[in-house]
């Protein structure tokens, strides 16, 4: 049922130069409304207001895994490698393009919030009533579940649920190139075409040749300046803390009945946890900026405030602390009430802590499968006991804590701050 | 009143990789919430659906422009040249940064229609009740109206609009960089550094040293083929073409007196021509591909239609002609009638035409001051003057008519067309 | 007899990443001690003097050639194009490595002196008593005999020679990309990636699709520019020139039986013209220099003088001349004939001229094979009777003239010459 | 004494794109006869077998190094930093300059072989007879004096011996990009403007400030992969070696008073440790090269052989060993000398170590300033205090063992060797 097309088509990509699909499915899929929708969600979220250069979508993020995972495999079968597998290819290949089509607007702010989860989104796109699924079906009916399996890593191969999520997957090298790119950062850049060399199929895993152990700690490298540079980028985090907190307000709101002035039946859906897969199509970012814009304008006086700042980049500024006196804080939130600044809405402390790499998380949400090396001899050992470096960036990484408030706290009450608390701001 | 920042800013720019900001105006300008509003207006239109990097706001490239505009300023300076007048700096570095700050959501589709012009709305941004304008006051009363006299090309002294507006202006030069940077084409990228080492102030003009004449033709030729290559790509052209029909069918709507289920005041005020400055502030690209989605259930099916189509990247296919006949088109245009699909809204013919590089346009509209090349013993010439391969690529260069229409007449109705109607499409 | 390596070998290489051997008699070739000898000649002879970066060998060179050749034939293998001669595959892949084989040191000045020529030296080396020539044999027995058709262009098959050798081939691919990157410019930038996609074979010929004339464009822009911006570069042909006077002294010497106080046997060889292969592998950069060097302390005050100047870069200065006259020129002779200065080494008018792309040279020697376009009705023609830009740079383009002389000439001298010959040179 | 020049030069450089000359000193010293000589060694030895790119020479890297400090002295000017002092601006440019001058050919073999340093000799050009010294003299008649107190660290100024010998100096900055950009590699390439950014002159010292620790964790990183996967690599090792070899074989000839069918006076001036500067500046990477090719047709087998292998890359080829049993190594010496084999010629281990960043070598020949950590609350840290990444690459890092051999010595005798020393080359 899985056909070739007649001829290659291409897509023109920055980062890979091109894009290279051979598949009818493939095609097919890239052409479902549930893929184009990935064209209105950012790949970086708020990212942009601190890199302008980061408006790039999920849409080319999901072409780049599909094409890293492609290269990875024609590697492999060119090398004509006993130990893979392949009749998994094209459900490799399919994982890989949907794995991330249940991303929604801003993911990690209405995730936070609402409680969704876009790998569950995922796979109700993938098994539900869908433009996706029906092209799936066409490879079997049994495809789109299979699909779902990968994507949800319960799928009994480990091999294939490996080359999409792991330590060292197709996911990762796409976004790192991608996000280095789009931002203009040259810290995220590794060389691809050397990891990929590197990189085999043996008894049922996804290992690396010992001999390539520098590209990988390489690549591990990138990713933690990734991290320290770009995601947690201070700015980043006080648009994402903003944010936060304006869906804070509007679903608190929304459980006192407050009558919007503007708001859109898909948002009133996800304020009731009663999201539809049509409903989910149609929340896109354009959706949400809009009803940031409109929101500007709504009685509310906090949610109106917000949404301003939001949309004008008057984000909170910052500053930054070794560690938190939590009866400081106390005493913080107290003054700033006094002062009518509702601290719940203006006030955030935050932690940023990377985990670049680390092996011993059994049973946490989002472990991930490690890196293997595959020396001379055939003996497989995981990376971290072969290599300083990564020992020296796995573990958790602690960052130091942020204070974010508004501007117009110092600016305006500063005096009439306690002497002990104006000191937490350095003055 | 004009006052350098206490430290110098950056942002990091994947194009420059550092925007340097030294002015407090400046800084201030970028921060206005009219500034800010760039982010939402995409620098190249429907173009992302074609090269999917193309994400890139007119904010990015608005500080570009300004970057390139500083660095060409700093060379004058290093070099003490003579007729450079140092007292233009900040005017010509303000004119860069808010030259495009009147672009409205997808201009192209949008000016088409209803008529407006986003250089007007530049002028009105910066002479109007604006953050910008209240910035640009502190400088002096005169000075947002010398802004808009170099955006309008007004302005008296023709070095200060050539920096901003010419054949060889910054504004050309950073979106070729940047363009060719994001859709990941490398046809459009030239020697920046070395076109700036070539300018120099002469007698009023910005002029090239003779010696720098292959450095121009290589700018010349990068547009030359990003014109071909990327802005006039049938497939760019063709969601064009989708979205000028989806916007005068909601003003033929309008005018009907449609009750639209979904409309946002903005939309409104540009369908009256009413707009206001505020009303362009909020009218953006998220509200605009926000309306788009609600009128893909809209009950006038023509605009439902062109909306889904346009969102799902379901865009009109073409075929290319070396010349029209307007008989049979005509009778094509018959034909659809008949089978009830409108010509007026499912047809176009379309004739891109490039004018890279022109300089016999007196009277013209967008008519661009030329380039002069210096000659070692001071005299002037015109770059088409001393190069075959500018005048080669001087005048209006012809394309191929491409005629669109939907996919569906082919699929479905094919074979109820003349035969010789069959034939127009190839079968 | 042909037989693929075990394990795909791979060379990094900074223009094409990786270079991919998966041949036995493509390894074999590359370790023959005739190819390694490329290592000891320049890719650019004395451009270096000009563009410090450009100390690349023709050893990087020829590997890149082959590589481009192995990319095009890979595209064509798997596009499965039933005008591709498969067989010649590995004929293809060998001329492509060892066209190259039979450069000297600083080809351009030697040929010029000793009318020696590189291509007929690279068919020696194919055919004689050589290490390139035992591997190739194993091949077959006449498998050297067509190498050295293919480099000769006498093979039958001109599609095998136009990979090789013809206005779109593997050699120009290779070096425009090379010399661009070395030497630092970018003008030589085109995208190969996409060259290599429009490329396909076609009754005999290498052809491109018409939709990819902009791209073809794009390659001979970059031709044209670094010609003039490189390869003519006024201060490289000043390197030229007193090298080319060097070995005509040196010549001239040996004519008159002067006594070289060094002079190493393969030297000796080439002045009989008597030159053996096995000389000739001797004969490399290394040589030559130390021979500059020693020869810098010569008696003959001409040849110890033009070494020095080489070896320190004191080259000849130049003045640019729109048109020559010839009885002034006599007369400069004259006066530094009195002048106690040598005219014939010290004096040259050069005059650059470039055929960028040129059809119309029917018996000329290097004349190459055109660039076909084929259209969607299966028509070829001509490249420049579609491209105005292509013809705009077609046909041999003027230079102008150049007259190198000594810098002491006017420092020591300029008083002592005619007024009118000191204003030739612009005093 | 010291001037400007009317005009700034410009070379095209690939990594630094242009380098500007913008004093007369620093022209006139690019323009010395002992300056131009580093155009004839190569930047990294025997590299260029490895990576064929690396042809890249001395003379690039010098203005390399020199563009670097100008670029780092130019912002502390920009930035007005009280602690520069910019009376030393001359100096460090000079320093940067010509801290190279005195490396021979294949620095790192002649040096072990001979007792040579390139330091030393650098300062001999500097303060010896020479066009160098005469440029310098024009400064002031101690100025020579001063810039070779730089190159041998003895300089009062710390700050300026800093800028050129540290362990973040322009001299390593320079090189660490070049290296990358010739070889292709790409795990040397870091954020050069971004380094430049965060250093600032501060009480005599250079150093970082805090925010910009993840971008010095980023630039040593660099640093430890070029070493692993470049300067380490074992194929160059292997040159090295056989190089080594050469050089001993021929001492050992030239002992015992040896009749060398082919000698230059410079290499018998290094044989008799009577180098003179005059000596030196023929002494370049041409005339050992040329003495290799001669020495190949020698009489004394061992050279001969040696000399071919060298030139004709047939290296030795390598085990790995994580231990070394000196007893076997010794039986291997003996049988060895048994099959006629000479493992003082044709044997060798090899231990790469390297010392990525190390504060703790006090009194060390080469020991380098640390990187100094500047806080918000101006206290100095040494980074691998505060950075764990820093920690994990200081102090020796252990390569492996590799053993060296001629490849005949297996494929001839190596059923002749005892089973356990077969064993040793895994058979």
């Amino acid at each position: 049922m899985a056909a070739p097309l007649k001829e290659e088509k291409v897509f023109k990509d920055p980062v890979h130069k091109y894009i290279y699909v051979q598949d009818q499915t493939i095609w097919d899929l890239i052409n479902t409304k549930e893929f184009q929708r990935l064209r209105r969600i950012r790949q970086l979220g708020t990212c942009f207001l601190t890199f302008h250069g980061a408006e790039h979508s999920r849409f080319s993020h999901s072409l780049g895994v599909y094409e890293v995972t492609r290269k990875i495999i024609s590697q492999f079968e060119r090398n004509q490698y006993e130990d893979w597998p392949r009749e998994e290819r094209l459900l490799c290949l399919c994982a890989a393009l949907l794995h991330d089509v249940g991303h929604g607007p801003f993911s990690h702010s209405i995730e936070k919030t609402f409680g969704t989860h876009h790998e569950e989104w995922s796979c109700r796109i993938v098994l539900g009533d869908t433009e996706v699924n029906r092209v799936l079906q066409q490879v079997s009916p049994t495809f789109p579940q299979q699909v779902a399996g990968v994507i949800a890593k319960t799928y009994t191969h480990e091999i294939v649920v490996s080359l999409v999520s792991s330590q060292l997957d197709a996911d990762r090298m796409d976004y790192l190139l991608r996000d280095a790119y789009f931002t203009g950062v040259n810290y995220g850049t590794f060389d691809l075409e050397r990891i990929l060399r590197v990189m085999r199929p043996y008894q049922g895993h996804i290992v690396v040749k010992e001999s390539g152990m520098h590209a990988v700690e390489d690549y591990l490298m990138s990713r933690y300046q990734m991290y320290w540079q770009v995601y947690f980028h201070p700015v980043t985090r006080s648009a994402d803390i903003v944010l936060h907190k304006i869906f804070g307000r509007a679903k608190e709101l929304y459980e006192q009945n407050y009558a919007f002035r503007f708001i859109l039946p898909p948002l009133v859906r996800l304020f009731e946890k009663k999201l539809t897969v049509h409903d989910y199509y149609l929340l896109d970012e354009a959706l949400m900026q809009t009803t940031l814009m409109q929101w500007a304008f709504e009685e509310d006086a906090i949610l109106a405030d917000l949404c301003s700042r939001f949309l004008q980049r008057r984000l909170f500024p910052y500053v930054t602390l070794d560690r938190i006196d939590p009866e400081q804080i106390e005493r913080l939130r107290g003054q700033m009430d006094l002062l009518g600044v509702d601290p719940g809405y203006y006030l955030e402390i935050d932690f940023p802590s990377d985990l670049s790499y680390d092996v011993y998380r059994p049973g946490e949400h989002d472990e991930k499968l490690p890196i293997l090396l595959l020396d001379s001899k055939d003996n497989l050992s995981e990376i971290s006991r072969k290599s300083e470096i990564v020992r020296s960036i796995s573990g958790i990484h602690m960052g130091k804590y942020h204070l974010y408030y508004p501007q117009e706290l110092l600016s305006n009450h500063l005096h009439q701050l306690d002497p002990d608390l104006q000191k937490l701001f350095g003055k």
